[in-house]
């Protein structure tokens, strides 16, 4: 048979692991109770599913053109971890979505650019890319984290009732102000200055020839609907079994989540890097950074207020302030010049693996 | 008639404004306890003595040479907000004075510069600017600002006898260390490596002939003499009607003072754009940050022990140093790289709108 | 006579003072109690045993060979520093050993490097450098600063039981991970990458000519025995005489040691900006501050276990967290650009002037 979907299956390793999408259903009603097992069979069927979704949004794009495809791109680019979150969002795990989001931040800007740099540098002695696409994304990331940590800086640590109002009001305010830069930006990279952001446009499709509308417009509602089911049973026993492996709620948060809903993206940029082309996996790991930072937390503050038990505010605690902080200045100076080796490479994970290793230790009462 | 006086005032909109001036008076003297009244005249009478004073500044600078008539812009090209902070000063409103010095180094960096590049990347595609100078400027402006925090880092929260004594000596010698540093980089710019400032100098004069060297002593003083009047009418009245506007004493001095103070550098700045010379607003915008930074703020804190009630230290309130912070490295990150459009103008206002939110949404016992 | 030893003390004044190495013991024997006068002596023959083991190691490393002798001009580069600081851990001091560790990370990214770029500036206009060793260098510095900095980012300010245990575990980890990014830095800059460090490489020797082996590694041990047994005198007697002269322990961990035991490193790289070879003079001050923060600092960590009275962690007090943030971001900003000119010099100067007037005012309860 040669259907695009059951051909892309057969070529991809990667989605022999939706075997465990059934395996998560079944397993969730014979054995509701076996928290580790639900969270590992969960992660091992989000990671396909969220790779499918990948190519299914690119697939979407590239038969609507340029500026709605990349519009598309950008809005559901980072679709599993909105999901993801929103079935936290929906459970009142608060912590957990702010955990997420910072965890989404750090892991794009350290490990995914950071293994890049090191996969691609293994190959290539220098590696090089566009500079000014760079700066311009990093730029973006930067002011976006800004705003984003405001209301942790200026919010104060004592929590009297005018404060807590003060911080909710501002949060919701940043929201709209970060959702409006974010159109902004599109505007700017798609339309009136798309040449700048040169080689990293559609470059992701490469290989893969895109699927047919139909069917990747049905992947899509379909397979959203399978990453929302799937997340709610990860979201259930993901705190219960983080337990059982020893680890914090705060490692679980930052790194763990951040790792399963950013497998797909990351697929992508190891292979682009791999290539030689580093633009590709410069432009996914920074763009889907600004991308949390200024779609989807402020569209999860929005939602808070809809979906959730009680509005959720954007202050973090303050170690997750300063990690997202070091990051992306740390991201920033790296992607400066243009130019990257494997030693670069290096030393992002060597950072990252800083804060896995302070947030794995971390006693629980302090987060 | 020809007067050059009045032929300006003919040319320039800007100081139609003037007859504000007698109706501050007048007002003060038959309706005293009408502060929002006063409040709006004031500020409407500062703005055209305020482009009076940078014009008259700028012609006796233009007649008396270059290295004279670059000292003088240089110290006296904030004269306006160092006026306003002298009435503020010795009515002893320190919360406003520092409010006012933090405000205008983050309404330089963020405000004068972002609308700067917004307006100039309206009319033009990708503008360039003199990527030298931009980076000595930033780099005085980012030293200055660390030493202006370096009492707020180490001074701690609680203010026991010796601690406030530490920070006032502090606060003194680093007034005298940055007064210094203020000269040593006159030296610099005006002297020994004055071709590395090229095309930002005396760019401002152009367009508007220099008035005669009697004339712009005689503006000068009169002008000065005037602003100092209206902004002890400004000062008392600026709380009050703060109130009446429903808006907090931290985003008056932040926002309203600095706004008000600068109006006259901001219409130099933002003509400078819409022409294509951006080095022209980059060096306003900047010089001006850095000259609050290590000119106006040490002089303040000298000033306040003949001045003032009890002699003012340089310690802000934590938002404030993390606004100015983030102000600055944006500023300096931003102009790094000699090239801006339209978006980078607005992600710097939007950084803007994020703080002035803040400021307006904080409850008046946070600051 | 030609003994080398004897020629190399002969033409360099600074060996002079080697007949204090003498004198600091007759007096530990003869006035025990004479606190300051032990200190003043002690610091005058730590900084000529510093100069012989300086060239001493640089011998050894013309000899044996690119890659070994990189290797040992790294490891023992900053070995004064090191035999000081295990003096102030087996006394127990871990205020003081921190304090060395901080300062000299301050030391060499502002007093050396400015002070580099402002003797060079005064001889020669405009200076130019290797930005891309530069900004490798600074890159790697960022990052070790970073990682020192976590443990007190996150440890929080409260001292329980179980935040304890956590910092002196992540201490730990944190220790082995900086000298694995260490060793990779050397593989990195010795071996996979050497052609993009050029002209910093071996510079140092240049002028006097290196030593016999046999020579060289004789005075390596005998100096290094002479050096800690000096440093036992500085540590038990400086606290004691910078109660004598009004100094703070802060300011003497900090500027003081720094000064003492990075002397002979700065007349090397002051030598180096006079001789228009900036190259020289960067990679010392930025090698020698990443070195302490990669390597220094982490094995003191480690052999606290086995020669201190209790074991050390890596919570600095948060007074010196911002400064080695702010110097290391300083450094990083103002190589970045690879050009210098006498007002750089002269701001990073004032900046650790700032610094050291801060930490001179200090209350002693503060830090």
């Amino acid at each position: 048979m040669n259907h695009p979907l059951l051909r892309e299956v057969r070529h991809n390793p990667l989605l022999w692991l939706l075997a465990f999408v059934p395996a998560v259903f079944a397993a969730e009603s014979f054995a509701a109770d076996a928290h580790t097992l639900l969270f590992v069979l969960s992660v091992l069927a989000i990671v396909p599913l969220a790779a499918l979704l990948s190519h299914a949004t690119e697939s979407v794009a590239a038969k609507t053109g340029d500026a709605a495809g990349g519009l598309l791109n950008a809005t559901l680019g980072n679709l599993t971890e909105l999901v993801i979150a929103l079935a936290a969002l929906r459970a009142g795990e608060y912590m957990l979505v702010k955990a997420s989001i910072a965890g989404a931040i750090v892991t794009n800007t350290l490990f995914m650019l950071g293994a890049s740099f090191l996969l691609g540098g293994l190959k290539h002695h220098v590696q090089e890319f566009n500079k000014a696409s760079a700066r311009l994304q990093s730029g973006l990331l930067f002011l976006a984290t800004v705003a984003l940590l405001i209301p942790s800086a200026v919010g104060g640590a004592d929590s009297t009732e005018a404060r807590a109002s003060f911080v909710h009001t501002l949060s919701v305010g940043l929201a709209v102000l970060l959702i409006a830069a974010y159109g902004l930006g599109l505007l700017f990279s798609l339309k009136t200055h798309r040449e700048l952001f040169g080689s990293a446009e559609h470059g992701e499709a490469e290989g893969e020839p895109p699927w047919p509308l139909g069917l990747a417009l049905a992947t899509l509602a379909g397979v959203t609907v399978l990453v929302a089911l799937v997340s709610e049973v990860f979201v259930e026993s993901v705190q219960k079994a983080a337990e059982a492996f020893g680890m914090t709620p705060a490692f679980v948060g930052f790194i763990v989540v951040a790792l399963v809903g950013g497998a797909a993206e990351m697929a992508s940029a190891f292979s682009g890097a791999r290539k030689n082309r580093l633009d590709l996996s410069v432009g996914i790991a920074l763009g889907s950074a600004a991308q949390i930072a200024l779609f989807v937390a402020p569209v999860l503050v929005l939602l808070s207020y809809v979906l959730g038990p009680t509005p959720m505010d954007l202050q973090f605690w303050p170690g997750a302030v300063v990690m997202i902080l070091i990051s992306t200045m740390t991201a920033t100076f790296m992607t400066n010049g243009g130019r990257s080796a494997w030693f670069v490479g290096a030393l992002l994970l060597m950072m990252y693996l800083v804060f896995a290793m302070t947030l794995y230790l971390m006693p629980p009462q302090v987060a």
